[in-house]
């Protein structure tokens, strides 16, 4: 007989529209299952909070999840893995596996870099919380890491105006220090970026590898998923629902765009209010 | 001393914003050179003309560019690249060389299949001509190919609507006997694919490579440059201009969005008229 947890989704959440680029990687491996993703567009961004609000908020999102249904939950967030993934794993253990984004990138960016120099392009919170040269420490010990955070970015992303001088002077700007470092990979250290990575792939040249955490993440998924015994047969097409805590219609349109899915009905939930990211930061 | 043709810009067109997606990948290679970009919106979609009607279209268009001033001329139309590149060739002999976007693809999908069973989605004109048959035969003698001729998906893409069940239901319905077939390789056989990679890979499922010429495309731009000693000098921004035969502000509109690029002015040229492209069919 199927395992009980078996029917249920496997849940995802963000600060905003950037974790739909794992969803895409995780839709690509496992269209037979079901997903809800969660996009915290009330709160967003969540770049420049301090640890303490985004675990905080880490550990409102999973409850919120949990009770909604979920047999696995993906922190789709560079910004809330690197502050909250060990305190989330032991609120929910016993009760949900829990997957990160910045381990697995961490991973991939050590196996594609010959020369050892590796840009990060993240977020100020990601980029202060030492959770990338931690982990490629341990997967390229002899590497070199050369941080940028780029306050800016997802919020322009989010924002999903039309590419105009301003973003592309931001990216630019950003990349302008790992292109004088001579890094030969990137790493998109927030899930927001690939969303634009064909104007990061610009800025950058030919020869630099961009690195995203989405297929990997995807691929952990398909293996916890086999590994607890949970996955739904394969001869069934996934649903999937769409929340956020934000305007719906905000996040449906730049959703839609960016992901190339039909996101149908957004629903709002509540969460805790918050002040402005910025004088949390 | 500098050749004297090596100041002109690289000259692209197409049948519409499809090219940009070749654009894209010299501008990661070459960010140095300047490019002239030609949409032949008015006339959109070549995938149902007759080869007699893209010769003739190819043609005015090569002799248009080059009035303009060209170093390169590339085809970055399927449609067109298989109905028109050697008689294009042989025109414009001497006067300036010309890259298309048909041979260096099927080059890429020799060397990426293992199976050998290679899909294709192209234009029914492209389908029809048989032009990856017979560059697959030279590439891949052992491969077999599975064409699909997908006439509404590039006017779907061109038009620049918003994802919806239809176009999702149009991109599984091309790729449904490409996944009955097991290919594991998807040849987009138009430059306008690359626009929705995302809903081509999520319909082909993980593990199926999909196969794009830009960058092919990129390389030989490159590499003819050297040859001919056209090139620019690399410390250097290029720059770019946008021209089309329809609507400019149309062609800007999803140009912008699908390419990440601001386009500044696009600037309307008159081509000669033709019959709607489904009567010329």
């Amino acid at each position: 007989v199927a395992h009980p947890h078996a029917s249920l989704p496997v849940a995802v959440f963000d600060s905003g529209v950037g974790g739909l680029t794992v969803l895409h990687e995780c839709l690509v491996s496992l269209p037979h299952e079901d997903f809800t993703y969660f996009g915290d567009t009330a709160r967003f961004p969540y770049g420049e909070r301090s640890p303490v609000a985004l675990r905080a908020f880490a550990l409102e999102l999973g409850e919120l999840l949990l009770a909604r249904g979920a047999k696995l939950l993906v922190v789709a967030c560079n910004s809330a893995t690197a502050a909250a993934l060990p305190s989330l794993r032991v609120a929910l253990e016993g009760r949900v596996r829990v997957i990160g984004v910045i381990a697995p990138e961490s991973l991939l960016a050590a196996g594609v870099t010959r020369s050892g120099e590796v840009g990060l392009l993240a977020t100020p919170a990601t980029v202060a919380s030492g959770a990338y040269e931690r982990a490629l420490a341990t997967s390229a010990p002899e590497a070199r890491l050369h941080a940028v955070a780029c306050p800016e970015l997802a919020p322009l992303i989010q924002a999903g105006g039309e590419v105009d001088d301003r973003l592309v002077d931001c990216v630019e700007g950003y990349c302008a220090p790992l292109r004088a470092a001579g890094v030969d990979t990137v790493i998109l250290g927030c899930t927001h970026y690939p969303l634009v990575r064909p104007l990061i792939q610009r800025a950058m040249g030919r020869g630099v590898a961009i690195v995203s955490s989405g297929q990997a993440i995807a691929d952990e998924v398909a293996r916890e998923l086999r590994l607890a015994g949970i996955e739904r047969k394969v001869d069934r097409r996934g649903s999937y629902r769409f929340l956020c805590s934000g305007d719906p219609q905000a996040f449906r349109r730049v959703g839609v765009r960016f992901l190339q899915m039909p996101l149908g009905d957004v629903r709002r939930v509540a969460v805790a209010a918050a002040p402005p990211a910025r004088a949390a930061a």
